[in-house]
């Protein structure tokens, strides 16, 4: 199951072919996949590379664990993440190792190293879908993080599917289409929201 | 010129080709393939379908337009990025447009966006160099971006060379190799700083 974007200009059929499904197939990641995924994630670019990321896995398998780390997402992602073989929260470093000031490319360099760890899983023919609906305080007392580290996402990994539990409501996400603004609302150029010459043609 | 990540694990080659370097190369950008890159960035996945990020771009054949925007990169960063064919600036929408909450993910929405536009660029043969370096006051002002917008990051875009300008130090860099921390460093399972299975073995 796949849901393709349609881009206005060319782009890599990796890209395109990414998406965030609602609903996962009952099938585990075989673990040579999974780790490709955090290597993936591991070779992002980071400010001073301080690799802020920091990732706390589960597998459904483990019944346990899964339901720890489930447990620390709002309802409304419990609901249709439990079908995912796979779970993990993106956690961040505050701090820059080397001078201890703030980092302030630390939240946005999680989303560098996720990116990659996406995109590996489509190649792979796995799906990923973040989420910022977890509670970082249910996340620090469930696995002892320390104060200068901050929870920020979790992320379903595996197989788009349609699980029969599936409330019909979540399934018909998956089931619309996909819509994006246009580039001559996002790239400016000389002046806020002058629109680029790349985007105005 | 390219400088290969050796992941420990086998990913897709792209995302080994990626690679941050100082020192571009005196050629331009073609417009099909500056567009692609920002069409890239846009396909990119945020919460709530947000889509936080904006650009501001410049191109180093628009002298006056190019030295603003180099202008709002610390001097540091000035010294190299002043050779690449473009610059853009990394933008994010503070509030949630359908609630005006403010959007937890703004900064981490970015880092997958601009994720996504360096694998375009890689693809393409050119590279990206992210900067969290810049004087956002500056950005603010020079470009007239509202208070409910942050300007966060630059992005130096261009193809990979050795500028006879770029001091030694700086070329240096490019030349050293490229590091990351083990897997069993980054990916934890059921309390922090105990390794995966994936990453133990």
């Amino acid at each position: 199951m796949t849901k393709i974007a349609r881009p206005d200009y060319p782009i890599q059929a990796l890209l395109t072919r990414r998406w965030s499904p609602y609903g996962f197939a009952d099938r585990d990641i075989a673990i040579d996949d999974l780790r490709a995924l955090f290597e993936a994630a591991r070779w992002a670019p980071s400010s001073y590379n301080e690799q802020p990321w920091r990732f706390i896995i589960a597998r459904r398998s483990d019944r346990q664990a899964f339901q720890r780390l489930l447990n620390c997402l709002w309802d409304a992602n419990q609901a249709w993440a439990r079908h995912a073989p796979v779970l993990a929260l993106g956690i961040v470093k505050r701090e820059l190792t080397q001078t201890g000031a703030a980092n302030a490319a630390a939240e946005h360099d999680l989303g560098l190293a996720v990116a990659n760890l996406s995109l590996e899983a489509t190649a792979r023919g796995l799906s990923v879908h973040q989420m910022i609906g977890i509670d970082p305080d249910r996340v620090r007392n469930s696995f002892a993080v320390p104060e200068d580290y901050k929870p920020l996402t979790a992320l379903a990994l595996g197989y788009a599917g349609e699980p029969p539990e599936l409330a019909l409501e979540v399934l018909q996400r998956d089931r619309s289409a996909r819509s994006r603004k246009p580039l001559a609302e996002i790239v400016f150029a000389g002046a806020w929201e002058q629109p680029a010459e790349l985007a105005a043609d």
